[in-house]
């Protein structure tokens, strides 16, 4: 049964503050056995992916290659179901053409004393895109992880993928071929982060790394940040569901579910200020369960992480969801828009009965890679702008420096730092 | 002395390529003692942060008090030289003028399906600026990180700065109060990382923390990541120098131990096509370094770490400074312009003579916080997206959700995460 709360209730602060700080996923302490695997495969490269996979992959990859070469990409492309292929096209042609719109443009200005000033906008040179293997193979993800990029200019995107037991899922090449993918490598694990951190024989480095793991991969990810730039690590995600009295308590369970089904730490949350609709949601959740392919999965989560949440009224909830600031959070109600103004904390939002998040995780263009963990407090989905950098550019003239100097030495004096001030001073002969 | 290369010996690659590699810092393993310090912090709050700082800082903060009030403040600001305070308020209102500029903007439109696809940028609620004490208390510090947080419309921020012995830099505090910081706390190190992450009684949690610090705050910001934002870890900082024979060898000699003077870890890098030129220079640093305050650090980080790379012509230079992503990049060319174009991987670009790097540090306008140790690569110099993160938006009715469904519902599917595609399926009656 989800948790049950209601902002009526004279406990409600303390129980919804208790609520926000449950700690969903035991992280396993993997630091240092991480640190070990990175340390064997900067020193030793692909001889420890050769052994390393051997290990924990049960793969030989001296037989198979480290490189997934082209023919069989082919052949995995082949055998595909081409309908399913069709929607991964549509899928990719939406993404592609939604991120476009985010390529930053740069710029120069000249101020009112005549320094002039900008910045411009370059893409990142290479790209390594981690791919877990197994159950957690999607297509969609390599789609939302490698659009972008390409979109941003990067030169060269190395996709890693493990392949357990020689396994590899035939949709996950498809969609990097779809995506533009250059090279693809059947590694994965601590191993493959390093590898694309410091690179091997086979594997050139890259400069940033993105893309979901297991604990590994993340305790990996933070092990080698500042050597390259990594994306946000990323936790057990959420949905959060703003519902008035006149829902569908089938549509909304089916959505609390689509996001209870990913793991057993995920999170659904319904607030709606209608107790029939919360009671016919939770009963239809149950039904639903029944049917589900990944019904202990989503029942765990339901069971463990669920909520509904009653309200006095539909105005109490966007206070209260930027305090989960859920990753997803759909607003199903008559007048979506008199609420999303008032929401600043979320990853993405999804607009009346006729949005259900699974559009977003697809086929709706937008990125389904979003802050997680509450972490929509301070920061972005992805997009073009974690594949770009921006350098600055600064124009003096003569003039603009005799305006500016003398500002300028009085602070690098005050600072201690001789030589800044006189690296000014010299130029005006002072 | 520093390091010779010419790019026009058989050696030259090798040798570039091993300088690049050069570890410019002995980075203290503290991860543990910081692991530590955090868990107090996290426990035991305000009496840990008093307990803490009076084992690192030798300051008493249940006497002086945790929080700095704004009396203290008005009598550090009365305590500042006029003069610097009014360099100080220009260097201000330039940043703050400049930084108006990254304002985003939000935006929904329509595709030619007719779903609504928007984006909208928010402000981070509460961020922490963490501030060095000591030699490295930098009042234009303050302005660079504080400066685009308020741009950005950061409803609180509060900083952190220890106060050894009890000292602190009037100029700092003054800085503060011009940039709009709403909270200043005497206390440093990891603790004041733990305390801006989870809060204690006196400081409440921020969603944020940005700043420099030593190993022990890198690492607690590395540590803390995830529970809250962090910008980038800093490393050690580096000027290039980019120039022709025609330019003044005194000014780039002051330019190169600017840099040199920040840390014996620092790097300054001249590049140029001109034997006379190089020489001169080498000449000029020995010179310059004899009247210089800080002449140990800047001698020793010269010594150390810096280059004098002789090129045949300056259009090597572009491909060469890419290899290096210098924070700093100055050009100081009869034709800057030419150059600049090329040159992919840099912090912040300088163009021409009269623009010292000293100028953007101070005064410029633009930020001075920027990407360290070859990490330009991957990423950009702090500014207003820093303090800010984008919520997408998706609206589709009926139409839409019949247009894009059966793509969804496949995908769904062929990831095996049947709750999705029924989310879809139920709102089409299939």
């Amino acid at each position: 049964m989800p948790l049950r709360l209601d902002t009526r209730s004279p406990d409600f602060d303390a129980r919804f503050t208790a609520f926000l700080g449950t700690k969903r996923e035991v992280s396993a302490d993997v630091a240092q056995a991480v640190a070990h695997i990175i340390e064997e495969v900067r020193t030793r490269g692909d001889a420890a992916l050769v052994e390393l996979s051997r290990r924990f992959d049960r793969v030989d990859l001296e037989a198979l290659g480290i490189r997934i070469g082209e023919a069989e990409i082919d052949s995995a492309l082949a055998a595909c179901d081409p309908a399913t292929l069709d929607a991964l096209k549509l899928a990719h042609e939406r993404i592609r053409s939604h991120h476009a719109r985010q390529l930053p443009e740069s710029g120069r200005y000249v101020d009112p004393i005549g320094v002039e000033l900008g910045h411009r906008w370059t893409a990142v040179d290479a790209v390594g895109l981690y791919v877990p293997g197994g159950t957690a193979a999607y297509p969609s993800s390599v789609l939302m992880n490698a659009v972008p990029a390409k979109v941003a200019g990067v030169g060269r995107l190395a996709m890693v993928v493990p392949a357990p037991d020689g396994q590899l899922n035939p949709l996950v090449l498809a969609a990097a071929r779809l995506a533009g993918v250059d090279e693809v490598y059947r590694v994965g694990g601590a191993q493959a982060v390093a590898a694309l951190a410091y690179g091997t024989a086979t594997i050139a480095p890259v400069a940033k790394i993105v893309g979901p793991g297991n604990a590994y991969v993340a305790a990996a990810k933070r092990h080698v940040f500042g050597t390259v730039g990594i994306d946000m690590v990323a936790g057990p995600s959420e949905v959060l569901v703003i519902a008035d009295g006149a829902q569908n308590p089938d549509w909304i369970a089916a959505d609390l579910l689509a996001q209870a089904e990913h793991d057993t730490a995920a999170q659904s949350i319904l607030m709606t200020d209608d107790d029939a609709l919360a009671e016919a949601v939770i009963a239809a959740v149950e039904r639903q369960l029944a049917t589900l392919p990944r019904r202990d999965i989503a029942a765990a989560s339901w069971a463990d992480f669920g909520a509904v949440i009653r309200l006095a009224g539909l105005d109490e909830a966007p206070a209260l969801a930027n305090r989960i600031a859920p990753e997803h959070l759909e607003i199903m109600a008559a007048d979506p828009e008199a609420l999303v103004g008032h929401i600043r904390h979320a990853g993405a939002i999804f607009l009346g009965g006729h949005t259900p998040e699974a559009i977003g995780d697809y086929v709706g263009g937008s990125n389904h890679v979003l802050p997680t963990a509450r972490s929509a407090r301070f920061s972005s989905g992805l997009g073009v702008l974690d594949f770009m950098k921006r350098t600055s550019i600064l124009k003096c003239g003569p003039e603009q420096l005799r305006a500016l100097g003398p500002a300028a030495i009085a602070i690098g004096e005050a600072e201690g730092l001789g030589a800044h001030a006189r690296s000014v001073a010299i130029r005006l002969n002072l």
